[in-house]
């Protein structure tokens, strides 16, 4: 088998386990969730699981959202390496306990969890930052990309799911937080449609 | 790697996520039910564990039939784009709660659980139904295929297990409900072989 | 695509959606075991977790059985279609019971648990063999097999670790139950070497 | 389909289902671990949950390291057969205990559950070292390599985690350790290196 290969298979074995990862953390987020003892109407029902409910719905588009990224990142990884790994479980690491963290954040009195929840989410970001920087300027894992395309990957895909998260939050208490959303995913959007335009000739080829 | 490649990679781990957030999902389906604290013999033993026992069979046969459905639609799909993700999350995300749903349906008294569960088992019918109605007439991410076979395929694979569910709860009430889930089931089967035998000469061309 | 290959896709996803189960059932037997509220030495640890640590290594065991033998009867399957899907289904589903029967044998008083721990085991013994019989006999779906190898395989893949399972357990009180196994066990042996033997000229060419 | 294919196919199923297994048990660590039920304060739900998010860290990092000796051990194996089935299930069955050594690491009182950890931690490594040993020297399973290079692995993916989780532990009470770890650490390297060299021009070729 050529280096080509084994370095493939690598890569291979490193998604498809990090697949597994995100699945059972995604599916395990409403293990501890349990009906309530006494209930008279559905009503009465959804009223009392609604926050456990909200929760769930929550880290479910986080864990979601965050796997996308990375699948989109590593579309763009050609191989893998020790560090590659490394950086990865650092990501892992944080998904596994997003099921604790969304229990920390329906069990809260007076919205104390929100900033631990906020910033695990945005830890994942980071990390998902940190393999990305590493993957694609460090360790030269990547398909040719050329270095502003890769800087706006790192900035879109890697930091933006955390920033909203935490801007969503942030926007329950300032309604002003919506506007400074919606410009930072729109001049984003934009920035993006013009280094890609400027990119292609050159990637496509 | 080509574009369709690209395609072909990112729905291939499409397939494999949802693939073990299904078999997580029916494997803890167990994981709450525990043996009685006391019992004196094996008879006893399946007195006691009977409710949770049927509750178990019925979830797993659920979720197996949602994942023929699933694998059946995804045959027909030719490739994933970023709203197909969302659709499927959102599948994922009710066949998640299934293990919640089945507690409720043990624990309940009165039958007021039953309402809840089925409908919980029809909305991962219409989730399914979104996610091939958007992949076959919206997003065009389907292979070949006659648009009167598309919309049976979402009458038939996406609906009907979620209609079957709900129609066999009220068949335990209402005898004659079983009169209608036969016809049903019959006609759709007619119609099918119909269209099948139409559309084979087009599609396998 | 051809039929061939669909087939192929189908059977694909199939044996991975089982790997999975195997899987999580595999690693949730140890979840319900948790560490005793005082201990003193490790020796009082063991002593304390014994039963539990017993069953858990009796499960491992049987799980790993029935993957090896799920496995080698999949090897000689070419395709699958939906009544495979559904036997199938029923495999995974008295596997994914195998935790739950495990709490069952480490809580039990008196041994009464042990048959119906043996008639689980047995069951899924069961399962696989009608998984086969239907795959071999009714839905030709395996690669060319001769029928006396197909039987070979039916009684010694499927059937046998049942056996072996409840033989063991009745060896613990009958100890001539040992001879018995070793019997068994030899003459399948002998009788499959000559199976083999005649069959590989047929078969390999 | 050729032997060698059957082979791979083997080989390929008995590497996903262990993905699997680790997938599960790293993800299963965080379980166990729910958030306190009074704090007023990140800085109190820090301290009390303190410990678990220790345990959990290194127990995340001890199963990271071993899927990673497992990934670069069956990078060498070409094929497998039964008793890498066998062998491999014991080291999952160990990897699948370490959610409830994870357990016993943090409600430990006075230090005396660190030998029960670290002794699991090194069995983990022991029956690495095992399916090495015998896939490399036994059963001739592995793609062509050099004994003395085969030693060296045993050495160094098999053994060498288990050896330095316990000399971690030690070293917080006996600081010079940190020294002898540093010492074999370099040393392998150093023998590593050597050995990968005169290696080269034989097995690249």
């Amino acid at each position: 088998m050529s280096d080509a290969k084994e370095g493939d298979a690598h890569l291979h074995r490193l998604v498809l386990f990090s697949d597994a990862v995100f699945a059972i953390a995604i599916t395990l987020l409403a293990i501890e969730i349990h009906p309530p003892e006494h209930w008279t109407s559905v009503g009465e029902l959804f009223f009392l699981m609604g926050p456990k409910l909200a929760a769930y719905a929550i880290s479910f588009a986080v864990i979601g959202i965050y796997w996308v990224s990375h699948r989109r990142l590593f579309e763009r990884i050609a191989r893998a390496n020790g560090m590659l790994d490394a950086l990865n479980f650092i990501t892992l690491g944080l998904v596994a306990l997003l099921p604790l963290g969304t229990e920390l954040l329906w069990e809260q009195e007076a919205g104390r969890a929100f900033p631990v929840y906020v910033t695990l989410v945005a830890l994942i970001g980071v990390s998902l930052g940190l393999l990305w920087g590493y993957a694609a300027f460090i360790g030269k894992l990547v398909k040719p990309i050329r270095p502003l395309l890769a800087t706006y990957v790192l900035v879109r895909v890697a930091l933006l799911p955390g920033l909203m998260c935490g801007l969503s939050f942030f926007s329950l208490v300032h309604p002003w937080g919506w506007g400074l959303m919606a410009a930072i995913v729109g001049s984003l959007a934009l920035a993006g449609r013009r280094i890609e335009r400027r990119a292609a000739p050159q990637d496509a080829t």
